[in-house]
Order: C-alpha cells, then structure tokens, then sequence
C-alpha cells in the first residue's frame, strides 16, 4: 500500500454493519456498545481523547502516532520514501541504503512534510445549509467557497487571537451529510530519524504487494520539532512489544483516505466506464516508460523508483476496483439498496419533497463529467503536463493572480489560509531530475495530443510544430523552476513578477490556464456543487430512513476501525494470521525484489527464527491508513498498518467481512531489527525496549 | 487499422440489417436483390467469380487485389510493413525510406508472406453434425480435432492427385452453424514491388490513426510469384483512376478478421470484465516500454517501429471495444434480442430440444474461461514468453512432440497439412534483435510472476533465482534459433535433435509445455467445444425463427460489404467524405507524425492540389479487410480500404448505419504519387495508367 491512494466506492450493508468489523468511524460516533458486545473491551472517553491526541497526519498521504514522549513518531517506510528519494543523490542512496541518525542533531528535514495532530471538531452543517439556502444553482460553487473559506480563515484568526495558533480545515462527512470544521495542531518541521532499507523494509516489491503471507519491514521513525527542538508528547502510545494474539481485539486509528461507499449508481458507473479504464490505460504506459527508463542506468534506477512504485502500487489498486465494479452482483445489489431507499422516500412526503430529485440530479451531473472528464484530466487536472517543474510554475501563476482578489473569491487551494502550504511546497529544496522530467512531460504532452486530437487548440498552442519530446526539452532544459530561490523570488514578486518573467514553463502554465479553469468551472459548478447538493439530500434522507448508526466515507481525516487478529480462508484454505522470520530467509532468492540486505544475511545467526513479522487483522482500512498504529484496548501500540490484503482493496466499495484483510508489521520484528540487526540503542531505549521485558512477560 | 485485428462482438438488428449498409457477406449468400433496390445495381454471377478470383488473402493478416495481368497486388503499406522491416539494416531503411524496385529482379522476397485466393468451398455441416452425433462431452474436442483434420487433408491429396494443388481449410461460420471446406490456391513467394515512405503512408500516425479527415498514401503494391516467374492473373480488377463519386455504391472484398455480433450475453460480458481489461492494462505498459526504448537511438527507434504501431493501433481498438461493452444501452439492448430469442425457442418443442440449454451452456463454459484466463494467457498463449525466439523453440518442440503421433490425433496446427507453413515459418530468414527480445522477454517474464504469483511452480521453475532481467539475458544470448539454419537442422531432427538440443530456449519451451498443454485442454473441453456447439445449436434455431438472410460473424474469409460514398454527421458536423491534396499540406508541420517526406515537398509544385486524396463509405468492415479494393458496379477498383473512423471500431459488437465509415485511399492519389512524386513509369503502366485518361473521361 502506498499513501493515500485516491479511491472509489461502495455503500455498506448498513443493516450488518454492526455485525462484522466494517466502518471506520469517527470518534465522536465510535460503536462503542457493539464493540463492548462483541469484543469485551470498554472503549471510554480517556481511551479516545488519549489516542486522537497520540495520532498524527502526515499530510503527504499517511499516518504516524507518536511513540515517545520526545516527538518520535513511528510509521511505515514507504511513507518516508519521497524524503529519502529527496535527500539521497546519486553517491548516497538513502532509499537503497535506508538512514539511520547517529544523534538527533544528525536528523534529517523531510521537506514537504508536515504533521498534524487533530484537536478539535467543530459541526457546522447548520451553517452551510443556512448560507446555501436560496441560491440560484448558479451561484452555488461561489457562495459554498466563500462560506468555507470565511470558516476557515475566522477559525485561524480566532486561534491566532489566542495564542494557539491552528490550522482549520472545513470537513464533508456522509457525502454532504454533515459539515465539520477540523482543526490541528501542525508540525511543519519533521525530521527523518530511522529507516531500514528498501530491500527489506518492500521485501517481495510489487509481486508481492497487496499479497498475504509477507514479510516486510515497512517501518520508520520520524520527529517532530517545534521551534527546532524535538516536539514534547507526552500523551505518546506505548508499544507492547509482545504485540497482539490470534483473536484479540485490535483497534486502528487514522486517516483513511478516500472510500466512496455511499455513492449512487450512476456514480459508481462513471468511474467503471469512464474514470477507471482511462486511467489504467494511460498509467500502465507510464509505467512502461519508466521501467525501461529504469533499464538505463543505476541512477536512472535510483530517480524513478520512488515514483514507479507509487504507479505500480496504484494500477494494483484500481485494477482490483476496475474487477470489483465489473461484477454485475455488486452493481445489481447497489441498485437495488438505492431503489429501496428511493422508495422509502417516495413514501413520504417530506423526504420525497427533500431528496425525491436528488438521484436523477447526480445521474445528469454524472452525464456532464462523462462528457467533460478528458478535457478536464489533461488541462486542469494537469494529466497533460505531468512534470513538477509545471507543477510549480501553475502553483506560481495561479498564486499571483488569486492574490489579487479579495479572500472569498479565491480558487480555494489559494486562500490566506493555504497560501502558506504553497509557499512551503515552493520553498523545499528537493531535487527535480531533468532526464525524469523530460520521460513523464513528453509522455503526458504525447497522450494529450493523442486524446484531445492533434487539432484541438490548447494542443496546437503547446506543440506548435514540435514533437512531444522537443517541446518537452526546450520546457525543461529553459525552465529556472528547479531552483526554490527563482520559485519564491517570482512567489514573492507576484503578478508582475510573473508577467515579466521569461520562463517557459510559467509561459506554458499562463498559456493553457484560461481553458483550464473554465473547466473546472464547468466541472465545479455542474458537476461537484450539484453532485454534493443532491448527495447532503441522500445523505439526510438515509439518516431519517436508517438511523445514524452508520459511518461516513474516507475522507483522509481521523477514524477509528475495530476488529481482531485473524487469517481468512482462501480458496479452501486456511491462510495463518501470523508470518515469522524463518519464512523470510527461505523465501529470499538473492534477486530483487526477493534479495535480503547484508545487514539481514550477517545477522541471521543471531535472530529468533520463530520471532513473529507481519499479521492479517479484520480492520476495516484504506490507503492513508498507512502508518496506523494497530492499538489495544489498553491502549498499547501493537502493530504498525502497512497494507491490506488483495481483497481489502475492494474496500473502497464495500467491505467484505470474510476476505477483507489489514497487514501490519508485528512489534516483535521491529523490536529484533532495532535490538539484531541494526543496533540502535538509543533509538530502542527512546520506544521503551528496556520496558519491554515486562509487557512480553505479562 | 493494421492487419488482422482480433476483434470482438455484436448482434446484428437482424430485422434492420438489409435497409443498413450492414453486413460481411459470403459471396453465395450475399443480398443481390436489396442492393438492386437500394443502388439500382444489379451483381451477377460473372461480377462475383470475377472479383472472388481478383482478391488475395496475405496469410499475415491483409487482403490484397490482383491489379495488374502478371501478379500485381494492391495493398496497403502498413500491410507490407513487417516486410520492409525485415529487409531493413541500420543502413537502409526501408520502412522509413520507402521501396521501389527498379525491374523485375530487383523484387525483394517478403519471406513471412503467402497469397491466397479463395477457388472453391464447399458446405461440410452435415458431415461435421453426423461426426459428433451422440459423441460423449469429453470426446468431443478429439472427434472435432480428428473430423476437420481428416476434411482437410482428404481435400488436399484429392487436390494433388487431381494435378492442381490446393491449400484446404475448415471453416465454421455463423459461431458453428455451418461448417465449410474453403479450397485456396496459394502463392508462397511473394514480392515486394513498391511502398511509399512512412511519413506518407502513415501521415498522422497514431494521433491519426482511426480519425478522418485523413491524408495517408496507405499503399504499396506486391507481387505473386509461381515457379520462380511473375504470377500470370488475367483476371485482375482494372483501376478507374477518376475514383467513385459521392453517392456511388462501393463494395468491398476481402478478408474481415473478426466480429463477435452472434456472441451471447455471457460472452460479451466476459470480453468486458475479465479479457479487454487484463489485454489493455498489459499492451499498454509494453507501449510504454517500446515508446521509451525507442528514444535511446535511432536504430532502437528503427527497430521497435513495426512492433509499436501494431501495439497502439491494437490499443486503439480495444480501448473503443471497452467502451462499447461498457455502454449499458448496448447491453441491454443485447439482453431483450438474446430473450425474445430464447421466447420463441421456448416456445417450440422441438426448438427448444435443439437449443433450449444452448445459453446456459455458453455461461458455464464463459465461468470457466473467466477462471483460466490468466494462466492460460500466460502460458499456453505465450503471453510470458513475449520473443520471438520462444515461438520458434515452442514451434520446434510442438511439432517433434506432434509428429510422433498419428495426423489425426496431432495439435490442429501440427498436422501434415499444416506443417509446410510451420516449415516455412522457420525457415523465414527474418532478423531476430536482441535489445527488442530482451525487452520484450523480460517484460512478459516480470508481468507473469506479477499476476501468477512468485510462487507459482511454473514461474519458480522458469526464474529460478533470477530476476526477469537476467533470465531473458541468459535465455537471449545463450540460443542459437536466430539463425533459420539452426531452427531448420531441429526442425528435421525431430525428437532425438529436440531432446539433444542444450538451447536455453529450447529447454524453457520444454518446461513448460505440461502446464500449458494442460490449459490448452481445458480451453478446448471445458470452453471452446462446448461453446461452439451451443452456438451451432443457437445459430440453427436462429435460422429457423429468423430465416437464412443474414450474414456470419467474420472470419478471415472472403466477404463482401455492399454500400456508398458518403461522409456522416459528427456531433451536429457534417463531416464531408473527400480529402484533397492541399489539406495534407497545411496539416504538415514538419515534426512527425505530421512531417512530410522531401519526395512531396519537392514535388508539390508539380501537384494539382485538389486531387482527391482519401474517401470514406459506407461499407462494414473490420481488421483484415486492410488492403482490400473499394470496386464499383462495373468492377473496377475505385478507392483500396486502410482504415476506419473511430466509430467503425464498435463495429466488432454492431454496425451502427449513421457513424460507421470505412476509410479509403483514392486513386487519384495514388496516381499522382506514381506518376508526378515518385516517377514510377513502369508501374504506372502496369497499373494501366495510360489508359485511365481514358476512364476518367467516362
């Protein structure tokens, strides 16, 4: 699994949620009965309030929890991986190699990484609805920004006033069904302490990704620091090194990134139809390129990795959504549950009056993104431009032309409450490859012209007489934008600065924008607004139907899963929650991606062959989940999520109590790994191994 | 289009289909009296022998016509293009520099390519039903194998007895409910007269691929060769220079690959779920690698080019295929036909004895297809072992193996009848690269570890403990079958050779022959058999209900499409069904795809810039009907088929009348290319140039 993979959708069995180990709830909603029914465990307020406070959001796409009382917070390697990549170079390959900080002076600055602790929820559904009431379908997408951004940014202000400052995010929960303002405490200095290598910590690579029984290390430390010295946390999780038992009731707290579980049916084929297989099909390609880039050299091997196993763990996921949404079964049961709840509000004036339209109301927006869905991806969704020297040049451009309106009117992602996130992104020193941008921006400029057709007009605009790969070159090798002090000098000079600066890429990003965002205007405005309008009404009407006892979807904000330490039957045959180390040194080959590091090898004759590695638990989890601290109901770390099983992934439509499966790194292997095989006393002292001995002895 | 494109399947409006241009016809079926009251234009005997003996089937997947009296084939450029790049060095490029052989010697042997024209055929189903009657289910695989290899070879003695050899092929058409001995003469040396450059023929390249308007010189002219002389073909079609007129009816011979519109429910949605995603997902990373690879030199670029384009024009068409089955309209409307057919069998005691259990059949064989696919594809289909080096090591090992058996209980593809062309296809003196086996090996290698498992026997016995990489390396450089000599003293070795043999290839092809002859037995008891006698069965009760005016899936047999010149209506644009030579010089920009060879721009001052360039019809054709002559109600050629619009690839599953349009070479063009581009005096006369002032007087 890799972080935040953006998935898809399915509406639970509302009926046997509570039934099997399905949800990933909110803590304010936390079936709390249901898991003292069914587990014996008492889930009480301190229980709660302690582990929301231990979990962090590593806003790049995972999670982490603090595991001492200096900062440290434990999550998996892959979600380390860009910050390795970024401070490796062709002489020192931290990603191969792994890191390991002789001191914490000697820690090293993830750059685009931040951590966010949630501390406070605020409902503010009333709100919207009051600010949306009676506005023309027009004037909709405006006044929901400007109502967001007003909340966002009032919220700020007030946090400011007082002396914690925090960031405020504005939150859709159930499809629309509610609206939450979301504050954090954020940790913009994160620091990389501990890493294994990637041999080990992806041990079995993309063949065994998404496989179960595996054997990984797919695990990483990292430190926050406030005012630059290490973060204070006592409210940290202890680990229980004795890790959980076959049965036990397992918690996992997160941030889940996307599931779409409550989407209609005309939703769910748009992306069966549409979304998915334009996706795959130009993902695989870029998949090719970069595995026969790869081929080139060991530095070009070195470049692409980090980004072809995001590709590769991504086109495994959505083939499996592809599969999952081609299954008639599935999308006659879906229709039937929404004609069921059609039907229950046609029976009733009220709701029919609510939510009666609502369905027809997304099919027709759903027509809309069908027809709008490739325009959009190449031109404002920047499928067309896939390369990160565009990226900072569209960053730059919009920056500068949103800050000359007032606050309200902003494109969202550039109000004075997000402005700071792109300074920040604009600031980071982390390298630009020119030979990987020159591989995915003449690939995505070469696909655009290919699918919008060679006469379309922003085509001819880009291309000129050029072939894909010149004009890619001339960008590229003209572009100043690999520099963070050429990107915040044009950052900080604004419109004028961009208006004089001779850049090409920031001429490209000017000269594809006015048709970029007309799109989104059009995707904003008929297809999202509406969508969302008619969705709050479904949402609603299933409330008044079945109750809140449901959860929402994913929406990489903090959740709460319960279940327990178990395998499942595959196939007719029993698969053991539990691997241990004996299976790893026979499974390696010497080859990758099934090759141990020398560490590994050197340090066999003095490991516990039986020591436990990975586990299965019935946890209902998605991509952003990465990272998650597997909790007891002491509240002791017991696991560390890193993946799910083929059929998790699945997942993002519905959950299937028999086969759906988490993987997690077992305490055990960690601890041999820090105690073993790289003899890092400080850093085992620091997650209390001296105090392990007890927990395994209870 | 590119030849012979597997395609895949619709139901015709069986009640709609004469007032449509629809439909590939057999020339003893096809519907004189609807085109005489539709087009005024009555086809008579003699116009169908003529035409049947004037096409050639190019056994690599084309049409051909004979259009000069000493063995002249028109074709289209892409269908020689494989020819070309096997008589290419990184010295002389053919593909890229184009051919013209200065006199009769000066022909080059296209070694892969046969010639065939169709002289007989006669119906065999009730041979074939008597052969199966009251035969067990698991015999029926052997008896079908056994009945048509006996058809087949009585056909072929009886022929050489009788002092005028015939190639005989069995032929099933309407999905199985007839059964047909096809008689071909043949012609095994074939020649390579003429073939504009790629940047003409291929104008637009893959951005233009499937589109219209279009500007492509898609032409290239062959010649059949009998005992070493020019092939004497006095009943060639003569070109009519001024071309067809707007509104003209046109008819299109030739050789259609595959449509899949009598395939059931089951079936269609087997192509949708399980096959067109796995084959897009997989080409389309194999594009990339090709693409990437291509960008390392311009000899790998030399190198991959034939292989590419065939990758992504395949791409092209399965990507619309998806979106076809993808349509719910389409299926649905698939479902109604396939119950009222279903009704009215119920409805008939003795319907309902012959076919009442047909569909049903067909679901279960298509629930078994859905479970082997994978390994089927992978081992048996050859899908992991992408080289060209492994098909000959498993064509070597196969028919050792074969050979050793009785004709009749051989591998349909290994009996007497057979093996001359498996002789020839070995002994084809074609270069074999090894960076383009090397990518293509290990890509396929790595592709089947991902999706079989690492831990599958087969993929541990073929890797060992090597990476994909290192495997195709030893495997590349460690076998001889490179050289035709080397395959050839195998080949004649027989079994005692194969087994003495230490080819690494050789030995792989061995491995793994168990397994994949195992799912090759699957498929064929358990899938194919079935299916094609509950389709024969389903064809019958067609018959009875619908009668006999209706036209058979295609099959790479001979067929006519009957239909006009016109162009269509695209989203409110009427789309006109001319090009003209000044259009193809305003679309150059000088980078390719769109750049122009130097031999047109310094011709275009010689140039008429309002001659016609390419044309659209009508007609109903699919992959394989690449190459075949547009002929008018005289019988003259009037335009040379090369592709179809974007819409005409639907027409695997239905022909849709309002968008569906083949798209056509004029002869004018063509004309202008020999006579004022390439000045070709020679050619041009054969081709009767001289006498065209004449016809286009008319």
């Amino acid at each position: 699994m890799k972080p935040l993979l953006v998935a898809l959708a399915t509406a639970a069995l509302f009926a046997a949620a509570l039934v099997a180990d399905e949800g990933m709830w909110t803590f304010d909603n936390f079936p709390r009965k249901a898991v003292a029914e069914k587990y014996g465990v008492q889930i009480t307020d301190e229980w709660l309030d302690r582990v929301q406070m231990a979990i962090v959001r590593l806003e790049t796409g995972c999670t982490g929890s603090f595991a001492s009382p200096d900062g440290l917070i434990l999550t998996n390697n892959h979600c380390v991986r860009s910050c390795l990549a970024e401070n490796s170079t062709a002489q020192r390959d931290l990603v191969g190699g792994g890191f390991s900080a002789a001191s914490r002076d000697a820690e090293i600055r993830c750059q685009g990484e931040q951590a966010s602790v949630l501390v406070e929820t605020v409902n503010v559904t009333d709100q919207m609805t009051k600010a949306l009431a009676n506005v023309p379908p027009a004037d909709a997408a405006r006044v929901r920004n400007q109502t967001l951004t007003t909340l966002e940014s009032t919220c700020e202000v007030d946090a400011e006033k007082a002396g914690t400052p925090l960031k405020c995010e504005a939150v859709s929960l159930y499809q629309g069904g509610q609206h939450w303002l979301y504050k954090y405490k954020r940790y913009d200095d994160v620091r990389l302490v501990f890493a294994p290598e990637y041999a080990i910590a992806a041990f079995g690579g993309d063949p065994d990704n998404f496989q179960f029984p595996r054997w990984c290390l797919d695990m990483s430390l990292l430190r926050a620091y406030e005012n630059g010295k290490p973060a204070s946390t006592p409210g940290h999780l202890p680990v229980n090194w004795a890790g959980a038992k076959q049965g036990e009731a397992a918690f996992v707290a997160g941030h889940p990134g996307t599931t779409q579980r409550l989407l209609t049916v005309a939703q769910l084929k748009a992306q069966r139809d549409v979304f998915l297989p334009f996706w795959l099909i130009r993902f695989s390609e870029l998949r090719g390129r970069l595995a026969q880039y790869s081929k080139t050299s060991p530095e070009a091997a070195r470049i692409a990795t980090d980004y072809l196993d995001t590709v590769e763990n991504s086109i495994k996921v959505r083939r499996m959504q592809l599969a999952t949404l081609l299954d008639d079964r599935l999308m006659e049961r879906r229709e039937q549950e929404e004609r069921k709840l059609r039907e229950a509000v046609r029976a009733d004036a009220a709701l029919e009056a609510l939510a009666g339209k609502a369905w027809d109301e997304i099919a027709r927006a759903e027509a809309t993104y069908r027809k709008i869905l490739g325009p959009y991806t190449w031109l404002e969704g920047g499928a067309g431009f896939n390369s990160d020297l565009f990226g900072y040049a569209r960053l730059i451009v919009r920056a500068a032309e949103e800050r000359t309106k007032p606050n309200q009117e902003r494109l969202r992602e550039y109000t004075d409450a997000a402005l700071e996130q792109v300074r920040q992104a604009l600031a980071a020193d982390v390298p630009v490859y020119p030979e990987l941008e020159q591989l995915r921006l003449s690939y995505s400029l070469e696909r655009m012209r290919e699918h919008l057709g060679p006469d379309h007009p922003v085509v001819k605009r880009v291309l000129g007489s050029a072939t894909p790969d010149e004009r890619a070159r001339q960008l590229i090798a003209g572009s100043t934008l690999a520099s963070p002090k050429a990107r915040l000098a044009l950052f900080e000079g604004g419109q004028a600065a961009v208006d004089a600066s001779k850049d090409p890429m920031i001429a490209l990003a000017q000269a594809v924008d006015e048709e970029a965002r007309a799109l989104r205007k059009v995707y904003e405005e008929q297809v999202q607004v509406p969508e969302q309008q008619a969705q709050q009404a479904i949402a609603d009407a299933r409330f008044k139907v079945y109750g809140t006892s449901i959860y929402p979807d994913a929406t990489f904000t903090l959740r709460l899963s319960y279940g327990s330490v178990q395998g499942w039957n595959e196939a007719g045959r029993p698969v053991d929650p539990f691997t241990q180390l004996s299976g790893l040194f026979e499974r390696a080959t010497g080859a990758a991606p099934f090759a141990l590091p020398k560490t590994w090898l050197e340090a066999k004759p003095r490991l516990d062959l039986t020591t436990r590695v990975n586990f299965t638990t019935t946890n209902d989890i998605v991509g952003g989940n990465s990272g998650s601290p597997v909790i007891n109901g002491a509240g002791e770390i017991v696991g560390l999520i890193f993946d799910g099983n083929i059929h998790s992934i699945s997942g993002g439509f519905w959950y299937d109590a028999e086969m759906n499966r988490a993987v997690a790194v077992h305490p055990a292997f960690i601890r041999a790994a820090l105690e073993n095989v790289y003899k890092v006393p400080a850093i085992a002292r620091e997650l209390g191994i001296q105090a392990a001995a007890t927990a395994t002895a209870r």
